[in-house]
């Protein structure tokens, strides 16, 4: 186990140390939730501002050419692909996480006319869940929602029934990773499609979604992408499928001439046919500060980190904690965990309130579950360590153990 | 006709003129394009970067309590459904308004069970045309968008077939009002239901959508509620049906408890139900000081003062461009005009260009079409009244017709 000099080291050897100043970080805060909302990257305020001011305040409608209102949907969609193994035209930006999994979704299944059922596990993040039952209320004569109790049934769950395999790359809840390049062989060695919700890997690991002839992605961009709370989402579907399914939600922006004004709808070519409304321009403008400064770093070396940070963590508490009673929820093994570390606690609301009332900001997942999630490019190894020594002040104290921290907020 | 100092007198005596210092106009633009994309409030620029830097990057994750982000949804539609005659908890901001539109058209249909028509007209925006046609074919069964070529005619066209009645309240391309009351009566007589589109309504003339008992509308924020390009949308559903029809789009955010983690969908009580994904933060906030800008002004005066201006430009137009082809298209009699005045001439695009070059910044919507929106809180009499003499300038001089003025950009 490292002694406060060995970690000292890990930072000084640190390859991606240059990041972290690049982010907006308050004071006397560990961050260890960016996996539900990204840190604020410096350079932002400034382009949010220059939209804000510039581009809309004095260019006005002008700005929809003269700054390419119009291209940023495909633009950020371009650079979102590099970090998830895209090709240029096959990623769009969006809507939301919900509204481009109903699209994909409907889009799917008349793609496989006969089959009905959209397979899942039941620990997926919950919105995926319920997209899918709502698609599936909609499309009706028997369409529905499948779902395996445990990750590893999935497979053997895939059937000729099978329209749509429906899967977040890593779990929200516990940070388990599965295996793309296998699960979706087996979807389509039985002729279904494949749907990956990239939440909690854009950013966070490198994703092979053209090496595994994925046929469906979507993601989230205010998590790892650093995009801003509630940030547009992104959608990715494979070029060869792009012209032979459609979007249910027909919007202008996904019509093959927008401005036009035709009355009858032709969808666009290419990804521009899952856009629906007008773009969200600060919205985007924000979220492609984000993907920019994950664009400078290499992705293999966040993995690296990121599995570094996550071992030292899991290790730490396990050394420093264990007599109290948390339980690892994640894997064990870094090849098959995100870039998040997860312990059960009975009383896990009420100590995540007593860390986050120390500095330390983690999350609590329903019911019963301490997320930590572990940013590369703006975390330290020290902060790790520090994050640890209070983890284990608050258990040892029963510091958690205040009304307070038991009150339940709106948002948890 | 009115003299330079009666157009001075107007200004003087303008009990909205206060507003104009209120908003970040460039020098020298006569901005007429309210319509399309609403003007910058000044105190925009600080709100944005007060959620920016301090609601997201010092406050991060807590400010989902702290700063009542999982409100926003609910709070601005509050707001908002005091310009449209709305009760309070029956609108809410999300998503675009194509989203919007496809979320209330497939939540009414199934209310309608055994009719088929969704009933418009032919020179709606075409968006929502395009949406109806995407609903139709999703819901199949011989679901489909019916359109009237004539606005008069779409009352004689309610019949028993009639699922929704679907309408635009102000014409985006000429201007003309629908009788809100009249057609809402005429399609609940027949048992359809009615939705209106707001879109060139809100914040330009009082709407009163619980006086007329609409069911459904949606609308826009970045035209007259001034909330920056691609603001979120906002969707009312009359309180009545609001626990009785259920959106398709399931996501987490409409749920009755979205940090539960249930893995089975329960739509929330009252309009949250129709919200789907994480809400657009940073979009939100630019959004509100629009509105609530919006709100301080009497929505009966906006609408005199708009009429004046409207009436004033057409007036000044007919006087002073009469020999040059321009054909007015929007109603001459105001109360049946919305806040714009709309001219067609066979060179349209470039006479628009011209007058952009100029300053004078108007719409063209295909195919000839030049569109002047007059927003009431930034505009005084003067500026109509120079705008017409550049718009007299280009065409006796035919400035217009140089080659680079015929070019199409992307978005026209």
């Amino acid at each position: 186990m490292l002694s406060p000099s060995e970690i000292a080291a890990l930072d000084r050897d640190d390859e991606l140390a240059g990041f972290r100043d690049r982010f907006a970080l308050p004071e006397g805060v560990i961050y260890l939730d960016g996996n539900s909302l990204g840190a604020l990257p410096k350079a932002t305020a400034a382009r949010v501002a220059a939209i804000v001011e510039t581009e809309w305040g004095t260019d006005l409608i002008r700005s929809w050419n003269k700054h390419a209102w119009v291209e940023m949907p495909r633009r950020i969609g371009d650079k979102i692909a590099r970090l998830i193994g895209a090709a240029p035209g096959e990623v769009a930006v969006a809507d939301s996480t919900s509204v481009n999994l109903f699209k994909l979704l409907a889009a799917a299944l008349p793609h496989r006319p006969g089959r009905r059922v959209i397979l899942s596990e039941r620990d997926n993040f919950p919105t995926d869940l319920y997209i899918a039952q709502g698609v599936a209320a909609l499309f009706g004569g028997g369409v529905e929602l499948r779902t395996v109790v445990l990750p590893d049934e999935i497979e053997a769950a895939i059937d000729g029934d099978t329209a749509v395999v429906m899967l977040t790359h890593v779990n929200y809840r516990n940070g388990r990773v599965h295996d793309m390049a296998r699960i979706t062989a087996r979807a389509h060695e039985v002729g279904a499609m494949m749907l990956w919700d990239l939440a909690h890997s854009a950013g966070a690991l490198p994703v092979d979604l053209g090496g595994c002839d994925a046929d469906l992605a979507i993601g989230c961009g205010y998590k790892y992408l650093n995009g801003g709370p509630g940030a547009p989402a992104f959608l990715y579907v494979a070029k060869r499928l792009q012209d032979r399914i459609a979007s249910p939600i027909t919007g202008w922006f996904g019509h093959a001439a927008p401005f036009a004004f035709d009355p009858g709808y032709r969808p666009a070519d290419g990804i521009a046919r899952f856009l629906a409304g007008t773009p969200p321009v600060l919205s985007l403008g924000a979220l492609e500060v984000g993907i920019d400064l994950m664009l400078e770093a290499d992705i293999v070396a966040i993995r690296r980190k990121s599995q570094r940070l996550c071992t030292l963590f899991q290790d730490l508490v396990e050394r420093d904690c264990a007599r109290h009673g948390l339980t690892l929820v994640s894997p064990r093994d870094a090849d098959r965990r995100g870039s998040q570390v997860c312990f059960a606690h009975p009383d896990g609301y009420a100590i995540m309130q007593a860390l986050i009332a120390r500095g330390v900001i983690g999350d609590f997942r329903a019911p019963d579950i301490l997320r930590f999630g572990f940013a590369p490019l703006y975390l330290r190894y020290a902060d790790i360590a520090e994050a640890v020594a209070i983890l284990r002040d608050i258990l040892e104290t029963r510091a958690w153990d205040r009304p307070e921290y038991h009150i339940r907020a709106a948002v948890t």
